[in-house]
């Protein structure tokens, strides 16, 4: 084969078409780019077909669950109330279908050439690309490394997808288990620990740092176990995770515990294990391409890698595993390699917890805004002191605000409670706005509204909150 | 008497405990003031008791028992939903009493003196307090009228608050009505219509002008009668409302439709008859306090009255009859009479409707834009676009955005749909910041969330949004 009678001439190759590559596909053809998306299994990568999407529907029916389990609050009679299991998976099989027929829909609507296969680098302008029984190759003046992530699988356990779990079998389980063990206190874990106790299931966590912290601002994750401890999840504290043992009907999870080898037989274990990049099989050494430590690839803001021509974005490079994160890299990358002037900047990168209640997060937290040096202000308004909340039958959870005392200027916004996901916006905005704390205490909120908690933790800053009695009359919220 | 003997003196006083006045009061005992309270009725005023509070318990239930009768769609089966009217109403009960206390509980922890009665001016520094057989004088330095408004009464319509129910009585009836016909189309008269309809009413509305209009973006009021045609409420067009008359058991109602007398038998009427400030027996002719042409006071952009040290806020002043205004306005005005530089702004006040799904919007509209002169662009986008309205089974709606061409100032920012409520803040903040289109397409939102239908609105400003179709692939949202 003489390649160069071969290669197919592109512009812009994309390599993955998880929500990275799709929004860089879409946003490059937008501003003029012929664009080749090379997938090798489905549209919408792992966060639509095994991820966000299916996890956050399993979420959402633990939510609607909540809510009909709680409906005898309000005067409504359910007589029973029965999961039918085939139902609830056909919904996740749908909502799944139709969000991928509509990200092919958008790709060809936006003449995106989507081609199944595999793709790895021969040159610095050249990918080769198998699929089925064919190979190409591919010349392009631009290509885009979205080729995600993959959960490690840990040696010895046998990740089956069946009794025992990783991040992308989790939310497909036919049926509610009887008992899951979750090793990890990541998102995920926190997530499917609420949904799944929600639905039914006995939950135990062992969670995978020696002092459980779930990353957050301390207070929220306080604020977690507490919730987690009125919901009747187990965590066993001060705990290590060594081994996992099949059973007949379930799993051995062997783990360390107060000096003591410790075993707890259940139903499924769910463990939550790293993510490792995506980018052995791409020829990446071959060309040269400088990596991190880690197997990401090094790039700078622009999504550059140190190869001219080659982007890369998503879980294949450093930070967050988050969509949000390669989705705006996405953008960036494409509008790069179209002469716009874009950069990545991720300082004020929202983070979203969907238990019941939800989290929501941008900023620093507390802890780092210290740690950072800042001379911090900060207020803390419980839920249980908002009209709409009570109303709603929704008072768990608070607010919490970090400004600096010398400028007021706001530099976290950290949420647990009913509407923390969409109000978490408005905290985005403040932030990469640079706002002070005048500028959310001056602005109008509806009445009676979650909305309204937000400003009073601003006004509580300087302890002017309307709705929290002053503070030698309360107790503190506690710390 | 001698009054000069008589006179109780004080640093502030208040006159009505509505949300305006309390948060007032609250606000002048933070920064130092002696602050007295009276009211006549209950403290949290017609909101908490009979408006905002008691309608939006209606609202919250109602939606409730939307997500329940939804519930087959995730897989979940409930054999039987029924209304428990007893414990519907006693719920409504608690929330109320709750939130009193909560007020009470305030004052209390604030110092706020608070006296049961009826006040009015015997001079520019003096109020007259009738309470049970006492009768007081007390002297002031500063006054904040904060008395509220009432629906106005109809001449020859009975309203018994049984049948012909007004904007006090609406949300407490003991049942939920067989057929419920609404003369209004403002913010209550859209609620009360889902509301009752989705508790199982009949309901028929009569808009209360010629062409049906219910004041919010053009593209929002289609969007109602769309969502309403759905769910079966009738609205009968180019309607007069002219007449109601007792029936035995219900109400007929007379109007006047295509140019024909007719008439509609139901069992309960709701008129939204516009409000009228409560300004009449406060003796303020006497103190020649300068009056608006409609009954309310006037006041300047720190509440202040014609007369020095007088101050009114909320309904008794000009403008929209939102809790929202009263709130800013009595914080204002206490801070203000302590001294503060405090100003009222309500250019950027957000209105909300719970209607199911909910509305809300805040700036210009774009017939409002486009009538003040400025050469627009507008965007709109469909929640069927966003993967988390998709997964959450609430797909109706869309957001809209209005900006300057010129300058990418954004101007308005209009959303009916799920989140709404919570999501108008980033559009207040917006607004307030005087962002530009790039301010809200820079940020960083969670994936999937609904936070991501603001953003792509905003990238498709610059027809840019990701999932949305170019235009010439798909048929531009109905406008």
């Amino acid at each position: 084969m003489v390649v160069g009678e071969m290669a197919h001439e592109r512009d812009v190759i994309i390599i993955g078409g998880g929500p990275g590559g799709y929004h860089a596909a879409i946003r490059a053809s937008q501003l003029g780019k012929k664009v080749t998306l090379i997938e090798k299994e489905d549209l919408g990568g792992v966060c639509l077909n095994k991820g966000c999407i299916p996890s956050k529907v399993l979420t959402q029916q633990a939510s609607r669950w909540k809510q009909i389990e709680r409906a005898a609050d309000m005067g409504f009679i359910v007589e029973s109330l029965s999961l039918n299991n085939e139902k609830k998976n056909a919904y996740r099989a749908r909502i799944i279908s139709e969000l991928r027929k509509g990200v092919e829909n958008l790709c060809k609507a936006n003449k995106v050439e989507i081609i199944k296969g595999t793709a790895f680098f021969l040159s610095e302008n050249r990918v080769g690309v198998e699929h089925g029984e064919r190979y190409d190759i591919f010349q392009f003046q631009q290509a885009i490394i979205a080729t995600g992530s993959t959960p490690e699988r840990w040696q010895g356990i046998s990740f089956d997808g069946n009794r025992i779990l990783d991040k992308w079998s989790i939310s497909f389980l036919p049926t509610i288990p009887e008992h899951l063990v979750i090793h990890g206190s990541d998102v995920i874990s926190l997530e499917m620990a609420m949904a799944y106790k929600t639905l039914g299931a006995e939950v135990t966590i062992i969670p995978n740092r020696e002092s459980l912290e779930f990353g957050f601002d301390s207070s929220i994750d306080r604020e977690i176990k507490r919730i987690f401890k009125k919901e009747k999840i187990t965590i066993i504290k001060e705990s290590y995770f060594l081994n996992a043992l099949p059973l007949e009907n379930g799993v051995q999870v062997i783990y360390f515990s107060n000096g003591l080898e410790k075993s707890l037989d259940c139903s499924h274990l769910f463990i939550s294990t790293p993510n490792k990049p995506n980018t052995e099989a791409l020829g990446l050494e071959r060309l040269g391409v400088k990596m991190e430590n880690d197997g990401c690839i090094w790039v700078d803001s622009k999504c550059r890698t140190s190869i001219t021509g080659i982007f890369a974005i998503g879980d294949a490079t450093e930070g967050h595993g988050l969509a949000v994160k390669a989705i705006k890299q996405g953008k960036v990358a494409a509008e790069v390699i179209c002469g716009l002037p874009s950069e990545v900047d991720l300082r004020f990168l929202p983070q979203v917890v969907h238990t019941i209640p939800p989290i929501a997060t941008v900023g620093l937290t507390e802890e780092a805004a210290l740690q950072e040096g800042y001379v911090v202000r900060t207020s803390q308004l419980p839920l249980s002191s908002n009209g709409f909340a009570a109303l709603s039958g929704k008072k768990d959870g608070f607010m919490k605000i970090i400004s600096e005392q010398s400028t007021d200027v706001i530099l976290g916004i950290h949420f647990i409670g009913e509407g923390a996901v969409e109000l978490i916006s408005s905290g985005t905005l403040l932030l990469e706005m640079a706002a002070r704390e005048e500028d959310l205490t001056f602005s109008l909120q509806p009445h009676p509204s979650l909305n309204e908690a937000l400003l009073e933790a601003g006004e509580q800053l300087k302890e002017m909150a309307i709705h929290l009695a002053p503070k030698n009359h309360h107790e503190k919220v506690k710390q």
